[in-house]
């Protein structure tokens, strides 16, 4: 039984959500950091950031990212990771952008994919590109993995010296076109991790909690938040991405892995070098 | 997400445990009983039951699995599940003995094998004997798995008529000589059941808790109780069985799997029929 | 040891190929119904086809495919495969138009992808657009699985109706961006398939042998040819595709499981009904 | 693809078999030394020993040890790996004797089992008095595995000091009892050992081949021979050892790994130093 401290990254915006499916929704920077000040209380170390223009869309636009974050760090300490995913179909440049506020951390999807209906477009050129940007701020990256063979993909490129050796890895699971979220596939995948590689899982929709659940118990990080379930049960519209993420720190201290404080997570992840 | 009710084995004596390791170990039958009845009503529906004899020894005789028996009925509703597991060295025949009392389950442990530095043995001789008795006395088996290799043999011996076909698989991992307590194992053994077929499982020590955890992620069930850990957390004993139930409660309420009622459990486990 | 003849897939052309790197490549009608006759007599049972038009480029114009089809008739009898891939970046109509020409098999390629720097593009509506195609031609679909998900995404599209319930599977594994030709990953895939549905494996560059020798003794059937693998062995050409059939013959053969006749192939894979 | 070349242990004799169930079986010291030697000269590496008494009954008595070994070594060069298994049943210190005669390798059984209707008796006790003798006598360890606890047993016992740690791994799969010959079962197997760790796998019975196909594709070692397997194909008796170990030969030539000579295999295992 590990007994790490548990870093939960909470998901608070996302890309794709609107206020018709998600009335709650956080949009305005005020309102993204209100929750992300929640998300902190409750016990989140890592607030996983998207951001929204004036009109409630997704925008990689930098001045918006910079807004939100003085107000986030204005309200409490979080170790802020900024998603380069964009929405679907954003240009790589603009991705890459926010990048150059040199937050803690900042995402790396690695491969393309069907994402539902759509095209998740991650070219090689693409991962290439944004990890470039992030090793030049000298921001951490977390690696997000959404199949099997993107995961060998990141051990070719970190040989390559394409990727950066030193990451943080999410398996994001359950999106349709990926891998589902099932502990079979998370065994599978953790398996292939090198020793001591820290690692979290985000479960999309149901299948959010029961990743959750697995990845306290197998020593890996979690990550939760209303980007990728907006649920609190079947049914049963979470309230906000605190609500969500108290449930793991109840169950996390059941199983004595203490959510981590953000000092804990930036030690956990090496952040504090 | 399966949201079955949770069935809860409560294994609360065992055979090799002594007041020496663990003072709160209940040996009487009054004990014993108290101790079931505390379980019960912590959220455990199956009592897994082995009995002392006057001198607090493990025993299989029939008396006083009988009056154990009685004085467990007089306090409440659960499902009795006898061990014929006896102790490490106990000869078939006794072994068998107490099925003819007719209990809701028995036990049928699925091969030989180290037991630390002991043999637990379970020939294929063994093992049609115990099988018969059970099926004889119409009693449903809990098979109990430690290795991988045993469940193949369950798989031949179910195939060949000797072992039930309709049985609750129980494995029991962490057992030094059988195999560990890990998600990943846990895996490979779910992975190889039929659809459908019910299951628990049981990690022993410190693999108690991540199992438990594991298991009502994956729609399983659980087993725990002091004959498998005596320890609360590390370090610290726990004060009694229905202690270690209770957190299972807890955790699984949290995923929203409520402990099963004794009722639901033998609708479960096709025992009402 | 399963003893079912092996159905062996011969992929003489492919679309991306070109005589700089192969100068044996087949690229008239007349060259590849050669190289198709010659597979066949060294032991292929199925023709897995790409043409190229009259300036050596892969096209999917159904008069070529016509000529081709019409050439290999002649010459000898096999099962007909027609890819439906077409080369990275032809439009879906026209990847489907050839499957007008009503042959055996067709191809339908499971996800979108990175492969190597391109964009292998098949969205969900594609895969449903191609499937239909192949559905009302009355033509018998192999599903190109390249990664984990993409299995997945059979299950879950087959069960929607929009997938062809009835199907061979064929797994394509090495390509950079897809699931690495490794017998871990090729067993995590077979463990996934339903009972009794047939499979194959195509391993690229040099990974073409071992998943060979790997299906040979899973009861699996085998993809080989150049569009998959230009090397007999390091640093050594194939002469042709025949060379690289008749090793999997000889193996096979070693193995007692004999190259399946044309009759024997159309029967295990129902094709004969 | 790894080109390793490809250690043959052919297992010649056993303790099991009788001229009833396989009239070629070797049984005097002649007999067997030209079995070995057959073996050898078939493409036989390593010979996996065990000897038989003046009424063909197994024995681990030094003083046939003796004359076997010396009867060998006068027609061939050849690794010899006694066993120190012996028969079902067979003492502990008779088990060790034989590995004061300091042959090359001996073999080391890690748990006790179900060996079909008996049970193959290796304790923790019985482990450590073994692994001491095949230690002090400056031999290199063999280590059976039979189950995949065995395997978790190796690591304990390893990181304890009671089991040498520079060793060659065996997978014994296909004994009623433990774990089967199935290629899901030895990738879970060989996915469990350290870089680097030499490894083969025994197959047992109809096992025997397919077992030997997969391991010369992942780069393994291999174990034929009359006592693992009497057959050449499905009713069919080999007609001796050397014939196992031709065909073994032969489908590794087409993988381009070619059988080990001596010198090679002493090299690969660390023996030559
Ligand atoms: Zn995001
Ligand atoms: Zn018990
Ligand atoms: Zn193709
Ligand atoms: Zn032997």
């Amino acid at each position: 039984m590990s007994n790490t401290p548990l870093i939960i990254s909470a998901a608070i915006v996302g890309a794709e959500l609107t206020r018709d499916t998600y009335p709650n929704l956080p949009l305005t920077p005020d309102e993204i950091a209100e929750a992300a000040e929640e998300a902190v209380n409750a016990g989140a170390s890592i607030i996983h950031l998207h951001v929204r223009d004036e009109n409630g869309l997704p925008t990689q636009r930098v001045d918006v990212f910079e807004t939100v974050t003085e107000k986030i760090r204005n309200r409490c300490d979080c170790i802020l990771q900024y998603s380069t995913g964009g929405a679907v179909g954003t240009p790589v440049e603009l991705r890459c952008n926010p990048v150059s506020l040199k937050p803690d951390m900042a995402t790396l999807s690695m491969g393309t994919m069907n994402f539902g209906s759509e095209i998740y477009e991650n070219t090689e050129e693409t991962i290439t590109t944004i990890a470039r940007a992030i090793t030049d701020n000298d921001v951490m990256a977390e690696l997000e993995v959404f199949d099997f063979g993107q995961l060998e993909t990141v051990m070719r490129m970190v040989k390559k010296g394409l990727v950066p050796e030193r990451h943080h890895m999410d398996f994001v699971l359950g999106v349709p076109g990926g891998m589902a979220a099932t502990i079979s596939n998370l065994v599978m995948l953790v398996n292939r991790l090198q020793e001591g590689q820290t690692w979290a899982v985000a479960g999309l929709g149901r299948g959010q909690l029961p990743m959750a659940m697995h990845s306290i118990a197998m020593g890996g990080h979690v990550r939760v938040g209303i980007e990728d379930n907006i649920y609190y049960r079947k049914g049963e519209l979470a309230v906000s991405n605190a609500q969500l993420v108290e449930r793991v720190v109840r169950i996390a201290r059941e199983y004595d892995r203490p959510a981590a404080t953000v000092d804990q997570a930036r030690q956990i992840l090496g952040l504090s070098e």
